[in-house]
């Protein structure tokens, strides 16, 4: 074997940058010294066997470090992070440098076959997984203190000492990609795995679900435009579109399952095994053991936890649920004397007014989202959840419960309580385009914004005329740095879901509400892709085999739709007219209608396979092969003796 | 090491026999020469290295052959299947060889370290792995064709040249166990752990079951007497007691998964990793490729599967439950017919005749219960599925839904169609307790009575007055031949399912129906007990981590209870005097009531964990310590570099 282990030590001649590392002003020398010397030591010694390098710039060093690695050390962590890649055979399996070369597209010399975006993710891995040896503290720094096994990178982190982690972007990767992603106004798919080689599984697997959802929305859009064009009233032409929206949203759920699993099939992440999850950076506790892996760490007290949830923030949730119906109620005095001013002097200006209470609410409710959004991750976090997923759980119940309530309890009220439908006809299309329309200013193009402007002084200040693609590597990361961090596809996410609940929850009333969602998507992608692009800093790459909590958040949301839909169409006065002797032969079929959909949706859901066949005639194949290599080994052994 | 693979093949010192293989009368000597040398010859040249002996009686050899091993290669039979046992230190961990000694009782001469029944288990496992090499056929059988890697021992199963191959019993270990389980009447638990290791996992875990569930029934059998006691029929009593109910189904199966989580972890099975699945043994099709493993198997159309069903399955299931209603329909007649009869002569005797009807129809229900079981066991068998898993899978679905239809249409007709509530409750319990006594009078006493009478003929013949337990090995294996095959615990969830159904799906009607059920399964405690080990052979363990495709079945019962409930309350007399004015309100409250309810389910079955802290505790730990080692070993890798 040419390479040797300590040979990469002294290979900087190749050095590229992957990652960059700014601590924070003022950081004591021996910190700096001891930081960088466990990230170069070798792995027998406790360090990453990484290389760093600081920036040097026209105004001196920085305490910017770059950090790269070389070829070999990366396949070998590639190994340490469980990446799953395509053979030969076009199989996917875990890669093992051993097994290399029966690997696609792997040759000694083609430092191409990591992805940067898993360069990236490797070099995390092993930053985040330097860990404390026997140090007490982080010298220079007595209060920041370690004990054995603690992440030294997380340690820097909670103390300020290391003030951001961050990827860089390569600017003429980012260009090719940026214009075939939304460079060119066109008809036709995104380069999802271009966007996944570049920003990762968790990103693209988000366009490709906001992808997906936009062409699943596309049969509804169509079939909803005839009933404004032609003004349709008939109660029979509402329950077909109504029972078809129903039976429909299922199967898009149900056929997204699967093509996610072709995608991350494809993406080697659906083979990925669960890594084991590191208490998250903001825990805290006193030191104990983790009766798990039996490491001195800290321990927080399960007791205290489930106090904290259930004696402050569920009644804080509960508090904030009851102003949110407060606002509600204002609103509706507001709406009231709208429609009595509108009644007194009849006007054009009049007729306009109709819409400014709708207008005003639903910036207040997004206002009341965001805001709450800040209130739930400070109490989430003050929860103190030992691990992420935990965490984000919590969140996320927390987020959505009061995002649906804060968002459809105004279309709620006056459906079931006022049973106004004009009115819910046009509070749900003034609440739909008014949250579209504000989200995605405030999401991209005010960031946009932003940003260019702040380039612009930038450049101005470093008084030189030169485009992006011409930027020195020291120009190109300072810019970096300064640009917002991405916190994830969660917020995203969230949109999409209350964007589904107002095109299905009440679709019998307003079946133009697919209309504007498919519009607002097609201008979404573009935006996001916009935002990831341009606007933030880029993200690490995070693996992931599916959208994980959404596909049940958006399968609890399609339920509820069955049950609302139901009651409006019951409602309906031509449905009444149909049952002129017995109110209760309405009710009783209209439930009895209601619990067939139920059943067939739980049906289809249990009989419409998670995985396609293909894909699962591969999984099968790959667990038939390790079972057999495990006979084989039993085998072997057995003949030893 | 002392112990040398080849010298296993010489020690029949201390044979022991295990397992009998009963083989056609007439089978050629040739057959039988190369079938035995097949299981004694070595891993190395393709045997399954166990040890065989004729059985000679004073008949001669009778064509039935003893299957043991030796101690070591029982231990390597171990690893083999993936058993998991109890280390020194508490922890579960899958047994390999080379760790023995870290494993709880284990000594070099220690040869109960694997209980018998797990000894049976690994021969069958060995002896159904044993594969054709490059045979074409089955020597001296030119029909019995074979192909590499083709399991000889279902081939021979298939041609009949084989006819059966059955775990022996220990007589005395069998003597021990049935004391403690049901030889001396006691209040308290069945020694589930004796059971496990006698007959394996699958049988303990449903006496496991059927004794949680009769314990679960308790508190609702409590509840329900005083309402027969005091004939309560205020409606606010019975809408209680369905809530309860209903709120307890819910709690008990979520509880139960824990429990089987409990139960499953301290016998290993909860971490045993799944085997691949073999194709089943009746499963035939043209020679082709296997996809999946790669090897010449038997393929046979997915397309040929789909037309079977749908076409001959799907309408002949119609067909049946169709008959089905049509039979209930008579019963109404005859029901009608025994009511106008009453009336005319009154008299204690046609006062019985009420019953008379409904007794007809509970013994006619059980017939055709158990002849469409055994059409839709013919019907599965045809469609000729390739797993076990997918086979039983169907046949279930079939069975469930016949036999839910079979013995709950007529209630529901006569509480939904003919809303008589009199005629309901009398009508469930003739049926709840005329279905008990024929069950447990067809499943145990009668098979016990035959076998008893069949015994004393046979000892009779043989001319001796020896009890049971001096009987010499022969006569043993020669009884035991004789005795019914047990075909699993199908048969027996199924009526444990039926009987949750009349407790729950009509509760408040009838409280007095789970008094009846924990009645009856206190009973069939004792009988299934005395079908095990005294009726039937001895079943071969099966591994099994839970009850399967059953949770599913009882969880859909309960939530169809929760609909039935509601309506049921919703029609009763006293909850319609609440709303003098408008049946609208009631009916609408009886929607929302349900509904609440379900969501109260749903949310009750998501937030209770399906194992228990310290299980999922112990779960991570075993994770944490194999992604350990696995780092390990990629470092060591490194280290070498």
């Amino acid at each position: 074997m040419v390479e040797s282990w300590s040979f990469l030590d002294t290979v900087e001649s190749n050095f590229r940058p992957l990652v960059v590392i700014e601590l924070a002003k003022g950081t004591k020398e021996e910190t700096i010294e001891w930081f960088t010397k466990r990230i170069v030591d070798k792995k027998a010694n406790g360090g990453a066997q990484l290389l760093i390098k600081p920036l040097v710039t026209e105004n001196g060093v920085e305490n910017i470090y770059l950090v790269g690695a070389s070829h070999l050390r990366l396949l070998l962590g590639a190994e340490t992070v469980g990446l799953v890649k395509e053979c030969n055979d076009n199989s996917m399996r875990t890669f093992t440098y051993s097994s290399r070369k029966t690997f696609k597209h792997f040759a000694d010399d083609n430092h191409n076959f990591l992805t940067m975006a898993e360069c990236q993710y490797i070099i995390k891995h092993e930053l985040e997984n330097l860990r404390a040896k026997n140090e007490k503290m982080i010298p220079g720094y007595p209060q920041a203190k370690l004990y054995p096994g603690k992440s030294i990178v997380r340690r820097l982190l909670t103390s300020g000492i290391l003030v951001q982690i961050f990827p860089l972007h390569d600017r003429e990767e980012l260009k090719k990609l940026s214009h075939s992603w939304y460079g060119r106004v066109k008809v036709g798919y995104q380069p999802l795995d271009d966007i996944r080689c570049y920003f990762g599984e968790t990103i693209a697997l988000y366009f490709g679900f906001l992808e997906y959802f936009t062409f699943a929305l596309i049969p509804m859009a169509v079939i909803g435009i005839p009933y404004y064009v032609f003004a349709w009233e008939d109660y029979d032409k509402y329950v077909m579109f109504a029972t078809f929206n129903l039976l429909w949203s299922t199967v898009i759920l149900e056929v997204w399952k699967r093509m996610c699993a072709i995608l991350t099939y494809r993406w080697g992440t659906l083979l990925m095994k669960r890594q084991f999850e590191e208490p998250r950076p903001g825990f805290h506790g006193v030191l104990g053991v983790n009766p798990v892996t039996g490491r001195e760490e800290p321990v927080y007290s399960s007791i205290k936890r489930q106090l904290r949830i259930y004696l402050v923030s569920l009644p804080f949730v509960c508090l904030c649920l009851y102003f949110s119906l407060y606002v509600m109620m204002i609103y509706f005095d507001l709406e009231q004397w709208a429609l009595d001013y509108h009644k007194e002097n009849e006007s054009n200006l009049s007729s306009l007014m109709l819409y400014v209470p709708s207008i005003i609410y639903a910036v207040v409710i997004e206002i009341m989202n965001r805001i709450y959004r800040y209130a739930a991750e400070f109490l989430t976090s003050w929860e103190n959840h030992r691990l992420e997923s935990s965490y984000q759980n919590h969140l996320v119940l927390k987020v959505l419960v009061f995002n649906f309530l804060n968002c459809f309890a105004s279309l709620f009220y006056i459906a079931f309580v006022l049973f106004d439908m004009k009115l819910l006809r046009q509070s749900l299309a003034t609440l739909l385009i008014t949250s579209q329309i504000l989200n995605q200013f405030a999401e991209s193009l005010l960031p946009y914004w932003l940003q260019k402007r702040y380039n612009r002084r930038m450049k101005k200040r470093m008084c030189s005329k030169k485009t992006d693609m011409d930027l020195s590597l020291a120009e190109q990361i300072n810019m970096e740095k300064e640009m917002g961090t991405y916190l994830g596809t969660f917020d995203d996410y969230l949109e999409l879901f209350l964007q589904f609940g107002y095109v299905s929850l009440f679709s019998c009333v307003y079946p133009l509400a697919a209309v504007f969602a498919v519009l607002n998507n097609i201008t979404e992608i573009y935006s996001d892709a916009l935002k990831m692009c341009r606007v933030y800093k880029r993200p690490f790459a995070e693996p992931t085999a599916n959208i994980g909590v959404w596909q049940l958040a958006f399968e609890t949301m399609s339920v509820i739709s069955v049950v609302t839909n139901c009651i409006l169409i019951g409602m309906s006065p031509e449905v009444d007219a149909l049952f002129p002797d017995s109110k209760m032969d309405l009710v009783l079929t209209v439930a009895l209608v209601e619990h067939l959909l139920l059943a067939i949706k739980f049906i289809m859901a249990f009989v419409i396979p998670d995985k396609p066949r293909d894909i699962q005639m591969k999984l099968a194949k790959l667990e038939f092969e390790s079972l057999e290599a495990l006979k084989q080994q039993v085998r072997a052994f057995q003949m030893q003796l």
